[in-house]
């Protein structure tokens, strides 16, 4: 048996700012998103609560939105990591966020089943990085969105 | 005393597509914003919860990201039962989505405070509202947003 051992990485985030409610792997209350490298794109997967409601049946856009934002912070540091040919989680490790944040619901999402978020970088410019992230359920694209992400401040916590 | 009673404009939506994560009166388990009209503009406010983190001490762009989208449909209402000369919640029954959502964070949200979400119309074109939404901590406006809202389609549950 062939197995692949894939990190996440916001699992390479450093502690201190790893508390994001979308994606921080010590925020015990958040969505705990995972974002991997896939070739030259990036991947995440994530299942909806029944909760997650738009109206009864679909899911809600404010969600969908958080998972372009935390795909997209992903994304730029996965680039920026092989823009600079070292490996994820080496000095100095890498964290972004979000500068502005585009999202066109394209049609209505269904609830229930797994989404598969998929991340392509358009443009990397010194500490900006600017992807493509796209929504799709059983293969149907629903959402389509852009996020502009910089590396995070020193105000923001990152040393 | 003088006292003045608002109607947030969430409780004017049909019961049967009430249950948004983010503003539905319906869901338990959501955010339950409340949109108010006040002279032209439109408003709201959210205490976010401790969890509710980017970075400790900083609100999650998610959350705003939710917040805009939520407020932009319920300004997208207000402004059509306004536009149309009519009171809130009569027949037909407006409820809108999102078409689509734009974000800038122009500066990390602190956390611990009460939000103030700002709505302001730009243009009402048909089933068409495009509404600017900003918020803000302590009268500084740390996320302005663009949500262009249309008429809910009968296929997302109004009939």
């Amino acid at each position: 048996m062939n197995t692949i051992i894939m990190e996440a990485i916001q699992d390479f985030y450093p502690d201190d700012v790893s508390h994001c409610y979308g994606c921080g792997k010590l925020n015990e209350m958040g969505y705990q998103l995972k974002s991997y490298a896939v070739g030259e794109e990036t991947m995440a997967r994530f299942t909806p609560k029944e909760y997650h409601t738009a109206t009864p049946g679909f899911v809600y856009g404010g969600l969908l939105a958080s998972l372009v934002d935390c795909h997209g912070t992903g994304t730029a540091a996965i680039a920026t990591y092989k823009n600079e040919d070292r490996p994820f989680g080496s000095e100095p490790k890498l964290r972004f966020v979000t500068a502005s944040l585009k999202v066109d619901y394209l049609k209505p999402t269904p609830l229930g089943q797994e989404l598969l978020i998929n991340g392509k970088v358009k443009e990397i410019k010194g500490k900006k990085v600017v992807s493509e992230i796209t929504i799709s359920v059983n293969e149907v694209i629903t959402v389509r969105g852009e996020v502009v992400a910089v590396q995070m401040p020193e105000s923001m916590g990152k040393k």
